[in-house]
């Protein structure tokens, strides 16, 4: 670290004796904790937790009485308090859902998945024989294609963009099952279905299956929840998260698509006076996650921190502007930056109390920078729709150290 | 993957329609889950999914009724179920704990951070303090001093050294820290003092500092859970468990190192006649996971996964022997491969049926190969205590495919 940087922080006496610091701390009084904290109802905080010999080991930990990450749910879906988070595995309670018919209760010893269609020889998998072909791991994002809202100044970063979590998936790959089961030479594309009551189906191209598609059994090593698709779902990295279906129960290969309504009445949007359909990587996004609305900043040294990602590959540049979009300077990437995975950005401010927005915008490896609403309305017409939107998102920071978002408006 | 690979699974008549599929699922019939399962009380298992919509979206998940992993609790310290887990990441309500007087409650509005001694100026710091400093996230292993048990063929790795667990960490350098409240030239070590009822206190050289330890407010994202020193904790990445204080209160920086009881009386230990102490890394391990006591095995492929990890640096190198350690093959590392982290090992074996035993050892980027049991005797003598313990370890493939530690003697 840079021995010049110097902080603004809370300064005390030098002189403070061990005595000074221990002798407020005899009393072991063990207070009821406030009601704002009170998730644990036994849970108490001693005076001095010295004098206090705490509970020991448990089966399982809970988080802290004071901490309540939640995500927020919808009927249909919930999204990730990205605000809350640090880093870049989202935790598997808190990884957002979207469900079109509910979680289904799946009974792992007798689920299976059958391949069939343009293939030499059609086989069903149990879990365990899944279970049997070399694993592999991929840390990677999965985003809802429509993980955009906007309207009101009182949005937090879950609000705007909470459909996006990132998990270390470990499975196998689709193409070693592929070449299990043999592929015919016409087949080009695969459906994919789910054994939800919304029998979820979407058709994949077949070169993602020898690219880096797999069926995944495991998130953040252990087995996957049940809201992300336990016992398997299709892992398809990069691509919109309605693609990647849960509780897969089915593989069909065929020469065309088969044009199932969530790929034509749903997940498609205009573009001008078309319609633009199969559009399955989520383009680079990024958003700032620290400061943002509801938090409160001080004068002084800020370090401005957030997440981007592409579902193109890897980010190789997120820039970070402090004065509205007049200027843009460059963030440090935590490494290792993964490909197609949410990257951890941090940008050093010095925050003079004058009123300003920051913004943040990133480019992937493919050289795509993350476009403006503006230039996404240039580009696609003013009936936008909601899906593969990834505007760069501004905050409002104003002279009291208070937070907004900047919605936009657009026309619908 | 390799076309040539072909592992046995059940193989179906080829001629499967979807009306065949599709015909037993009609009846919706709802059955109450078996006992076992019944986690969950209000779980049933539909016995077609698709025809039962789900519960729909939640604030905080759950795992599925029919997983069940759990740390194995003692008084002292719970063990991380390592043969459950698929990746490197351990979900937080599965790191391992070890408590030296249970697990404090703590306010986090109203703890402070002491920094004092040998420095410029003394300080406190406030959580809100410390989060205010430029942030940096480490994935990396902790494990404790004393993660050795054996005895017995029906062990797991969870029993043998379940006290080994991995998170992305995040917070502040201590470097940072150190630079705001300036250290004086003649310190050379620094005491840390925990804010649990065994006010746990370690002592650790000051070049720890400067090089990557860390005051951690977060792990895996968010904030860190109670049994691991919520709010903070001091990360020391690659040193023994026990230093990384946990529900960090104190730091003094010093010019000798303070002979605390957990560096004399205890975390010492023989090596023939003398005792070593202040053996900060842990030294490089691994251990196959998959397969191991209880799991079973059938003829043909099986793909052997496991952990390996070293204090000192990277993995570069993991063997595997599947013919008790006379020949030995490389094994397929998961990318990314990280600097003092656990680091996923995976090796296709084609198993004919016959009893034999398989190991595992670990090179790391000093050139150190794990050692067996006998070299560790050989050089610390027949009195070798429990702990910096990191032998090969083997399991016994029974000819019915049962899976058998196997434990071995040495003199106490």
């Amino acid at each position: 670290m840079n021995k010049k940087t110097k902080i603004t922080t809370k300064k005390r006496p030098g002189n403070i004796s061990r005595r000074t610091l221990l002798g407020g701390m005899l009393a072991a009084v063990v207070l009821p904790v406030k009601e704002l904290f009170a998730l644990e109802t036994d849970l108490a905080i001693p005076d001095d937790p010295t004098k206090v010999p705490g509970p020991g080991p448990s089966p399982l930990g809970k988080r802290s009485g004071f901490e309540n990450p939640v995500r927020k749910p919808s009927d249909i879906s919930s999204r990730t308090p990205l605000q809350d988070l640090h880093s870049t595995i989202t935790p598997a309670d808190l990884h957002f859902e979207r469900h079109h018919a509910g979680i289904p209760t799946i009974d792992p010893g007798k689920h299976e998945l059958l391949i069939h269609g343009l293939v030499e020889q059609p086989m069903k998998f149990t879990l365990a024989d899944l279970k049997r072909f070399p694993a592999v791991t991929c840390t990677c994002f999965i985003e809802c294609a429509g993980n955009f809202r906007t309207g009101k100044e009182e949005m937090t970063p879950q609000d705007i963009l909470g459909l996006t979590s990132q998990s270390e998936w470990t499975g196998v790959l689709l193409s070693t099952i592929f070449n299990d089961v043999g592929v015919q030479a016409e087949a080009k594309w695969f459906l994919a279905e789910g054994a939800d009551a919304a029998v979820m189906t979407r058709t994949i191209p077949l070169a993602k299956a020898w690219d880096d598609a797999m069926i995944v059994y495991a998130q953040n090593g252990e087995a996957i929840r049940p809201e992300q698709g336990y016992p398997i779902r299709l892992l398809l990295p990069g691509f919109e998260g309605n693609m990647n279906i849960k509780w897969l129960r089915r593989i069909e290969l065929s020469e065309e698509p088969y044009m199932t309504r969530e790929e034509t009445s749903k997940y498609t949007y205009p573009v001008k006076d078309k319609i633009r359909m199969f559009s399955f990587e989520m383009d680079a996004r990024s958003i700032i996650t620290y400061p943002s609305y509801p938090q409160q900043i001080n004068k002084g040294y800020v370090e401005i921190r957030g997440l981007a990602w592409s579902g193109r590959g890897k980010v190789i540049k997120v820039e970070v502007s402090t004065d509205s979009g007049k200027t843009w300077e460059i963030a440090k990437l935590q490494e290792p930056v993964l490909s197609k995975a949410h990257t951890y950005f941090r940008y050093l401010w010095n925050w003079d109390g004058s009123s300003t927005e920051i913004l943040s915008r990133v480019t992937d490896e493919t050289g795509y920078l993350q476009p403006t609403l503006k230039q996404l309305v240039e580009v696609r017409g003013p009936n936008i729709g909601g899906y593969h939107m990834n505007p760069v998102t501004a905050w409002q920071i104003r002279k009291d150290g208070s937070v907004l978002f900047k919605p936009e408006n657009y026309t619908k």
